[in-house]
């Protein structure tokens, strides 16, 4: 795991100053041509895609390369989802390569976040479940190199279903949403699971399915999952 | 620009069998360590956030590292839109980095895709403008390392809100939408692109706060901006 997070941290810091750099040509086509000697080095052995990573736990959700939450994923800040009294929360300061409008985090990019965030709080009470519906309203831009708190909480759950909501604020003025979310979550009947994630296995080769309580109320699991 | 997209695509591949690597942990942890000597290389000279890259045109909605668009950005698939009659249209393929539920399109990257692409649709009457409210329904999970079609179309325009919608499909199966999505986007007003985008400086250090046409009709931009 210590090699997955360290790869993750640098591709991150790499993909980050590959947006902010401003050598000339001559450098940035030798930047891609050593990235690609990485790549090959890295393609050397690789899983399908319906394989899971040795290091994933789906009964634990632990997902090393999800791409808000993995430690090992480039794309990831990684978020790191904590559990605060009811509430899910998360802090993160997100840099250049995440930003929309100029100097600002790029709207999809506060649904990337918030998708995952509630999922959270859905999966907090122990549920494998998959997004919805999810809305947003954006009250205001969420500045890029700023301390950002995120914060989500389980609204209602009924039958399948699971409601939570959230926002993003400045770390400095966290009662001031910028960003408004709210997500519905369902999780899948038996057969759909079996449809959608029959093909699955594991890193040994086993099926590996996830599975879960039916009823939304049960079980309590760890606060960052699959969304 | 050449070189750009060039370390864009290396960095992007990179990225892409970072998650799908089997290799040991040593040859991780050395990927790694050269991974941070190509980092040192880049950071040798960068811009700061608020200032553009200098192959960026706001006014022709250029943006080289937009993550979900951007030819330079690791981040991006990158999506090209194109114009189709009304509506905006690209295809793409995603893989593992993008995941979410095992073999699944993450549910908050489905809404990165289509804020970006929905705001293609409202910036293809030649507005800059900011997503107010996004929503979607999942209507079926998207699978990766599978053709896809995104599309958008304009609905209304009022004031300063234009509202825009449109889907993701599998490319073989295009009238059934695996996810809905509907977006308001409304432009600053003059006082507020001031306060938000003021400090925004281009290459050679002037202002570059973006201007547009104050009437949601007026002018034909290009599909592709910030969102």
């Amino acid at each position: 795991m210590a090699a997955v997070v360290d790869l993750g941290a640098a591709l991150r810091e790499l993909v980050e100053t590959s947006v902010l750099t401003t050598v000339d040509a001559g450098e940035l086509v030798a930047t891609a041509a050593a990235a690609r000697a990485l790549t090959a080095r890295l393609a050397a052995a690789t899983r399908p895609v319906h394989q899971l990573p040795a290091l994933d736990d789906l009964q634990a959700f632990r997902r090393v390369y999800n791409p808000v939450t993995g430690p090992g994923s480039a794309f990831a800040p990684p978020l790191e989802i904590r559990r605060e009294g009811g509430d899910v929360v998360a802090e993160v300061t997100l840099g250049g390569a995440y930003e929309g409008p100029p100097g600002y985090l790029h709207g999809g990019m506060s649904s990337l976040l918030m998708d995952q965030l509630l999922g959270a709080a859905a999966h907090a009470t122990g549920l494998f479940a998959m997004t919805a519906r999810l809305e947003l309203d954006y009250r205001a831009p969420v500045p890029l190199q700023t301390p950002l708190v995120l914060r989500g909480r389980f609204d209602e759950a009924a039958g399948r279903r699971t409601v939570t909501s959230g926002g993003i604020a400045r770390a400095d003025d966290p009662h001031r949403a910028l960003v408004q979310a709210r997500a519905v979550f369902v999780t899948p009947r038996s057969a759909q699971r079996e449809a959608y994630l029959g093909r699955i296995v594991d890193a040994t080769g086993r099926q590996a399915t996830p599975v879960q309580p039916t009823d939304a109320t049960a079980g309590r699991g760890s606060g960052s999952a699959p969304a």
